[in-house]
């Protein structure tokens, strides 16, 4: 026994693209496959995990992938499809058959089902689910109907249930029925006579209780229940507030219709975080390593060309105190100083507000708050830091107008970047659009603009005690 | 029953701050607690989940908040603690008295107990230990040893194992044993005589199986274990990777010591998400909407200050080409196009390297591939950045060399852009800081260094072509 679990974690290192005879095995790899070698590449990749698989599909050519995938397990091959990265998946199933596509549908839940098709083109996916028993295409028809990133297409059908009026020698029949199906039970559904939902019992429960004993007796009432058409990022919310295992969906008339677990929720907060992120930054919220070259820059130049729109903006205001400029020199080298701190003062407003409204701290009801508290703030910055700033100038240059010109204009600045990165992502939020959109391109263009005007524009005022 | 449900979802509903009925309720609460009305409170609190009730004390004061506090029952009590924010938490455990927090924490799991007490000073701390069982200090003791942020700190204690050589029947006791104080048991660990661990059996197959089974038969031995002194991020990167629900931890000798369930995985990813997106932008990594507005500025100045230092080092960058600026007064206007571009183009490549080092897809094995990646996504936005740009300089100023000038400096700084962007995160790495820290202003700095520098200096060299 100890011989075989140690082989088994052996073989878990051996697809760790970080170990030293990684680059060995993936060489190997390659000549059983090129070799046609099905009997030995088995044996080789017995037991790995479909996840692992995907891993070391990013080192195949696909000709390469697509023979290993073929000789998988069927539910193997089912789970290496659900951990593929979206961009390779849609091209992977392009290649792949009808039969061979719904072949490995009968392994997974379907949630996972659901997902995988969404990645089909329509006549493909048709094709597919005519290929189903008419039980499993109607549950994916009818799932693929709700909206996305709604928690009716995050659920999975997969549940167990028992109704309200029966004993808990039911509830286990209803279990041991469900449990070939579904592999992981955690709990059971106790339902009324129509299908609303009443509670859950956890599955420890109802095998310790004596089997005649009513379920309403051991029913937990307090019971998570989501409408199908909730958005993904209040279930997640939700069950982070909540500390949830797992929660019920339910439809129109509170019947339930589907569950949600905890690991679904795991690749939500992943996802969200990384959305925000990406767009603050105005990157396409799911560009990864492996998305095309051509494609990312495709994405990302869209903002950088905006980000050239805006550039234009500030140097046209630079341009309106040209004649200021040209009798005093140094201007244009302190006005990087006033605008760079602005961009980043207003990057952290910005930051912090979007990272509130994410978590759900940050809503509606208390978005003055947060404003408020961003303008304190940028209050105060602006006086530590125009202070600072103002008096190093003073003592650089020995002019003490332009300590005050330049320290006022930072003061100012440092105020509008606070407001500018607390409003913009709540104003985007109410007009409905993801509030991270770009948004540190937006902020910064706002300092910019603002920080040359307010300093060239003191600088202009004052001029006579400037030169 | 039907009313039991309607009832607890709409005082479910009641504790949401963003109901119309919410600021009634609060001042409801508001006047029980000043008229020390203890039965009525617990009426109207009656169900409220505890994470409802730490929402509902962002709007009382301290001595309100303590007031409800100590008329909760002690197992809401205990997860009032946990769903803290962690500042009000340190505060708040200031005012219990050591009986007060040594009640409650028998009615959490060891790893909350352990989170709790680090919030204590270490001589409050060995006094609450003091006042536990010998066993329960035992255990919290050693778990509090563990390093921060280890799978150790993380774990919980609270698991069922069954020897490999029993038999069903022995599974089913030792869970009906730990049944009572777990509240979430989804399986039994498996392990030999001397405790080191070989697999599991999900709960479900456990009360399936005829008793008379040996354990064995039905053990699955594919079991994910972590080293206790292994980093809560590889923990959350492989739950991911693996859609995990639990995994057990082990000491040197591979026995198991705890087990990690995917809920605790979840707060980690939204706290290492979360810590990315604030530490890049040079915020502090744990800054919330509730962090005192004094507090939010000394950390945040912090970075700001550095990022003067920074300013002031490409202003004088600026005053060096300060003759070529009065003559040339154009190129002050056109100075924040190239440095503004090149700025936010290397936050695009920051944000995607960091964000691929945080999921795990980038490492040390291929972090060649990135940077290579993203240097390619840096010529080519700077060939057609550097062409339009130059070409519109062109046309708007009619000078075909100020045009080459603008446009060769803009090419220049968006390759630094990509290298620097993607450099950096991967250099912090390596040095073990983490890879997010303030790297935006480091970018930036660069981006702006560079970009005055080549756009000034290539338009002195051709000077005489632009006046």
């Amino acid at each position: 026994m100890e011989e075989e679990r140690k082989k088994e974690s052996e073989f878990r290192i051996k697809i760790d693209r970080e170990s030293d005879s990684y680059d060995e095995f993936v060489s190997q790899i390659k000549t059983l496959v090129s070799d046609e070698n099905a009997k030995q590449l088995k044996e080789m990749l017995d037991g790995a995990h479909p996840a692992d698989i995907v891993t070391l599909f990013r080192d195949l050519e696909r000709e390469e992938e697509l023979y290993l995938f073929r000789i998988l397990p069927k539910e193997d091959q089912a789970y290496a499809l659900v951990k593929m990265e979206e961009e390779t998946l849609e091209s992977f199933l392009e290649e792949l058959s009808v039969d061979e596509i719904s072949n490995t549908l009968y392994h997974i839940e379907t949630d996972e089902t659901t997902y995988l098709l969404s990645y089909l083109p329509s006549a493909k996916r048709e094709l597919v689910l005519a290929n189903l028993s008419k039980a499993d295409s109607f549950e994916i028809r009818s799932q693929l109907g709700f909206r996305e990133s709604s928690a009716g297409r995050l659920m999975s059908k997969d549940f167990a249930t028992v109704s309200i009026t029966d004993n808990v020698r039911k509830g286990i029949i209803n279990v041991r029925k469900k449990a070939k199906e579904i592999e992981d039970i955690y709990q059971v559904y106790v339902t009324d006579e129509d299908g609303v939902l009443e509670g859950f019992i956890p599955l420890k429960d109802l095998f310790l209780t004596p089997i005649n004993t009513k379920v309403a007796k051991i029913t937990n009432f307090s019971v998570f229940a989501f409408h199908y058409d909730v958005d993904q990022e209040e279930v997640a919310n939700t069950f982070k507030k909540y500390d949830l295992f797992s929660a019920a969906v339910t439809d129109d008339l509170g019947r339930i219709i589907g569950r949600i677990t905890v690991d679904d929720v795991l690749e939500i907060v992943e996802e969200e975080a990384s959305e925000d992120i990406l767009l603050m930054a105005g990157v396409s919220e799911d560009e990864r390593l492996s998305t095309p070259i051509l494609q990312s820059v495709k994405r990302r130049i869209i903002w950088l060309n905006v980000n050239l729109l805006t550039a234009f903006v500030s140097s046209t205001v630079v341009a309106f105190f040209e004649d200021t400029i040209s009798q005093i020199v140094v201007l244009a080298t302190l006005m990087p100083i006033v605008a760079g701190l602005g961009g980043n003062a207003g990057t952290q407003s910005v930051t912090v507000v979007i990272r509130n409204i994410a978590t759900g701290d940050l809503s509606f009801s208390n978005w003055w708050e947060a404003v408020r508290k961003e303008f304190t703030i940028g209050v105060l910055n602006g006086l530590v830091l125009g202070t600072v700033t103002g008096c190093m100038i003073f003592f650089v240059k020995g002019n003490l107008v332009l300590g005050l010109v330049v320290g006022t204009a930072m003061f100012v600045n440092m105020i509008i970047a606070s407001l500018t990165g607390s409003l913009v992502p709540i104003v985007l939020k109410a007009m409905r659009v993801d509030p991270a959109i770009a948004s540190s391109i937006f902020v910064t263009a706002t300092t910019d603009v603002c920080g040359f005007f307010f300093f060239l524009g003191l600088a202009t005022v004052f001029a006579k005690y400037l030169i």
